[in-house]
């Protein structure tokens, strides 16, 4: 496991997108970090002291967290730059961008040289297998989206830390980079070679015979023309019974496609359900978490009242405003029993 | 590039989907295939001598071509042992499986020690991008199917062909092993890493300025519950202007998943058209080729016209048949010229 406490890497940022996977370990292990790094002409902050590698070592630091993610996940100079000088610092390096940590020879001697450690954490498993699409037992949620980065993990680990609230047995099911260094383990679909995309969730999320429930973390959107194939495949990997879609009100264009509109809710909600019903024919939607951070409280809830009234289906804000009207209709009723025996 | 004359390696292999690499290799590259090699319990050939690896260097072999496909593409230790068999007879060894040659210390060891090449044909270009999706100029033909192994190289092949015999530019575009194979170039793009499979299909067939086509091969199935994914990927890193469905009449399920029944034709058609619609609007469909090697050519006369009845496209078997009928709507009008200037 990678050591805590950590120093989260925001480096040159200057769009809050790019600093995702910092500001989602900041959010959901709070009690872990220690710090946050910065350029000068970086105008982001996760609100956590900013500390240079050696004052964040002073501070207790084990593993500087390069949390920023750019189409491709390239590993640029700046970035092995400030790599190098967190090892030493004494720290250790966790990031979640393709290429490797490990594959920058300064960085692997640098690391062995101090005795500390590189985590690549979009190394895909060994030995995956392609999926079958057979119907398998279990209760499985799966949050889509209209495009990248619009709140699907959020989304996922609030569902899952609201059923836990209730009772009801929950996994949330890390497939990218930030979720699995949230939760410790998960798969990086994205980064999996292409023939075994569905195949690395059906390991992830295999067959349980409880009543409980494996939260999967959607990745990218079928109308992504970067992605869609990652997408797709992590959909019928997923075998969902229940899909939550996920959106980001105002967002101009698709993530990193300036000129492309996203699609509407209704239209991006009944593709991936009829994609979804090759492995999971009787998927059904079962809410949408809007990201509504750039709106008031008043103008979100008229769009959740709207987009009810448009899908007949509960809509929230999983940060603002919590998930219990989807957590109302995920469960009790109808879905915590009897799920695995009508399967 | 890979040294001709082959040896084409069908092994074990029971199955006549599991040779369909070497036997792509003997129909279209046949004068350079001088063999072939089989144990005493495999019940398939191509027609070529059956020869052992010695018997294969002395008719002139240079290379042992592993031209076996299982799904995942494991390098079993059968596998490894006839490899190894070749290169102590003198021979190169290429192969498409998934698994490298080159990391199976046994085989690498051979190979240097002899002075002898192993070719990983599914080894991705370094350097690959993320998919855009941007309006490209120029035509550009993908064939899909109802499922895997159905007759999309061999169609694409036989287009490619056939156009250049009526004096029209034309460019094959390999994106599997066997292709690989026989242009000489290409991507597999079920090897790529699962976020580069529609940019990886954009650097294989980027814009064009002529009136000729880049004849893509497709991958999978959209119905097809393990490639799916690649497939997507696949159709929207090519911005189709036309696409050719494929398909086996009589196929009993899913490649590799006993139960799973075959998507109609009008069905996998439409679900191709509307993915394809996201980075190409005005794609079309222009035929059917269908693998009619199981029927009598009265019975396979009777199918294309109640296919084309259904479809409204022409529709044919592209090796006993011949594309005629489908390079008449596909050119000269209303393909052949002026596309570019209306995209």
């Amino acid at each position: 496991m990678i050591p805590a406490p950590y120093h989260l890497y925001l480096g040159h940022s200057a769009d809050p997108l790019g600093i995702k996977t910092s500001r989602g370990v900041a959010m959901f292990r709070p009690a872990d970090c220690v710090g946050e790094f910065r350029h000068d002409d970086c105008p982001q902050t996760l609100g956590l002291p900013r500390l240079g590698m050696a004052e964040a070592v002073a501070a207790g630091a084990k593993t500087l967290i390069l949390g920023i993610a750019g189409a491709g996940g390239k590993l640029g100079a700046d970035l092995v730059d400030d790599a190098a000088a967190a090892l030493e610092a004494g720290l250790n390096v966790a990031s979640g961008l393709h290429q490797r940590l490990r594959d920058e020879p300064r960085l692997a001697a640098l690391a062995e040289a101090r005795g500390l450690q590189l985590f690549d954490v979009r190394e895909p498993p060994a030995g995956l297998s392609v999926g079958k699409g057979y119907a398998r037992a279990g209760n499985r949620l799966l949050t889509v989206g209209t495009d990248c980065s619009v709140g699907k993990m959020v989304a996922t680990l609030a569902l899952t830390r609201g059923l836990q609230a209730r009772g009801v047995a929950a996994d949330f099911r890390a497939t990218g980079q930030t979720g699995i260094l949230i939760a410790g383990e998960g798969v990086a679909v994205d980064a999996v070679v292409a023939d075994f995309i569905s195949g690395a969730i059906e390991q992830l999320a295999p067959a349980r015979d409880d009543d409980g429930w494996d939260m999967i973390e959607g990745q990218g959107s079928l109308f992504h023309p970067s992605f869609a194939g990652v997408s797709l495949g992590l959909l019928h990997g997923a075998q969902p019974r229940a899909l939550i879609m996920c959106h980001e009100p105002g967002r101009p264009h698709m993530r990193g496609i300036p000129g492309r509109a996203l699609p509407g809710l209704a239209e991006c909600l009944e593709a991936n359900l009829a994609a979804a019903r090759l492995t999971s024919p009787d998927v059904e939607a079962v809410g949408v978490c809007l990201n509504t951070s750039g709106m008031d409280a008043d103008a979100a809830r008229r769009l959740f009242a709207a987009t009810e009234d448009e899908l007949g289906l509960p809509c929230t804000d999983p940060i603002a405003f919590g998930v219990d009207p989807i957590l109302d209709k995920l469960c009790p009723a109808p879905f915590a029993r009897s799920t695995t025996a009508s399967r």
